[in-house]
């Protein structure tokens, strides 16, 4: 659905979308050469997202984690098999457990909503079960693919859906940390798993956020064929977020360090790298 | 960001609340029930989602595929690791070829633009390699998980920015059909995987397209707890899609049976149940 301009003349959106784009990129060239078609309020809502860690105690409006899941299941599903589930969790003691669960996160306890996302293969189960028939694929891991694919295609607009409505959130891929825990807390039968949660509240006003840089289009934007990132792209993007932590005033090791220490071992996964064994143990063939 | 309320007064907000929720879930009473806080552009723009699978031939206007690959890139990224890449088709004879590849879907060959969503691993693996350190933790099943929810979150901010300028799209999984095939078309490194592509274009105003009913949220929105779906929440279902294609004047099997079918066994896969040996084989160590 076409969405109205959001500005009133042409200079103005262009003003906007090059504040957006500054604002990921850092590129004062890059944001002047994009030319801004039509710059309305929904690129605007998805260029201006930051992760939300501190929230207020307020709670959500009523009606809107009804809309926020509307707006997940209005995402795309493979072949419409509709493979996700979400838990919507705001008991305050089940939300501690979880942040336990998950490195400790102060804000999955103190957010007012933390949904938790599933890749849901056993409604798949139980369908063909009622039917007399085989379920056979979802041993595959193929049905995985569609199931994670489909969770995380539903996520995104619910967290883009919460943002419209003045909330802040941030994913809990922690979550993965202890995954047999969080099925076990969340009542998860076979052949469900918990992806990831993300965090939903009102954004405290007294704790700064702001936009992260991310990598240059030229690195992540390929055409026609696949090309090795530049060296040096790679390099400059490590300045690029150098100076964004010094503005923070926080010190942070070089991107290009830390994404080489968070794959370096099997040990740098948190646990997570019994995820497969774990997975297989609950139903998920992997095949 | 909060967005404006689209609507003058609180009852056209709930008026266009209702509309967008009546055709999402058929389902009067919960359309009824559900508070509309604040509805919005962002709301509105999800809640209307239907897949185009028709497109003019008209090209995308300057600055979109830059606009869409900056909302992509908006989008959050486990641990900022950026684990994805898109490659950007439009050479006629590629788009030919691929749309053979994802069983002769024709508007992957006729849409001006196929965006092909990558869970990219080989980026992490150059970084640690420059850094003359080891990446053994792309070799386990969490890399996957985290490289396929990263391109997805990407992807799905990608599909509401078309939208959003009047743009419409459509997932294509079936490029998973022949995965090997299509990573030597796009000439992908050993761990990069071509997870799903999406078709962009304008959508051809004769050819009709229309918002799908999805499970009623009770189905899909569980409550501190997972609950088991109730088989009778699955038959209004498919008496709620069976009403869809009647006034579509198209016949399909009940939605169950179209499920239990695709999960039934490893021939309805369509060549997928390859897919983990494919993988393995092309980098992925899914351990």
């Amino acid at each position: 659905m076409q969405v109205e301009p959001s500005a009133e003349t042409a200079s103005e959106a262009r003003s906007s979308a090059r504040s957006r784009l500054l604002a990921r990129y850092r590129d004062a060239a890059f944001a002047n050469s994009v030319a801004a078609p039509q710059w309305n309020a929904v690129l605007d809502t998805m260029l201006a997202h930051r992760s939300v860690r501190a929230y207020r105690k307020t709670p959500l409006p009523p009606g809107s984690l009804e809309a926020i899941v509307a707006a997940a299941q209005s995402a795309p599903t493979s072949s419409n098999l509709q493979a996700w589930s979400v838990v919507a969790v705001q008991d305050p003691a089940r939300k501690a457990r979880l942040s336990q669960l998950a490195a400790g996160q102060r804000h999955v306890a103190e957010a007012p909503l933390l949904l938790v996302f599933l890749a849901d293969l056993a409604r798949l189960g139980q369908i063909a079960c009622e039917r007399g028939q085989n379920a056979e694929g979802i041993n595959y891991l193929e049905a995985f693919v569609v199931a994670v694919a489909d969770a995380a295609l539903a996520a995104q607009n619910a967290l883009i859906a919460a943002e419209s409505l003045g909330l802040g959130g941030c994913y809990i891929g922690a979550l993965r940390n202890h995954p047999q825990e969080v099925a076990e807390e969340l009542a998860l039968p076979d052949a469900v798993f918990a992806a990831f949660g993300l965090t939903i509240g009102y954004p405290d006003p007294t704790v700064a956020t702001s936009v992260k840089p991310r990598l240059p289009q030229a690195v992540v934007l390929h055409h026609e064929q696949y090309q090795r990132a530049a060296s040096s792209a790679l390099a400059n993007y490590d300045g690029c977020l150098r100076s964004f932590w010094a503005e923070q005033k926080m010190s942070d090791i070089d991107w290009t360090e830390h994404v080489a220490a968070c794959v370096q071992n099997r040990e740098a996964l948190m646990g997570r790298d019994a995820l497969r064994a774990i997975l297989q143990a609950r139903g998920f063939g992997l095949r």
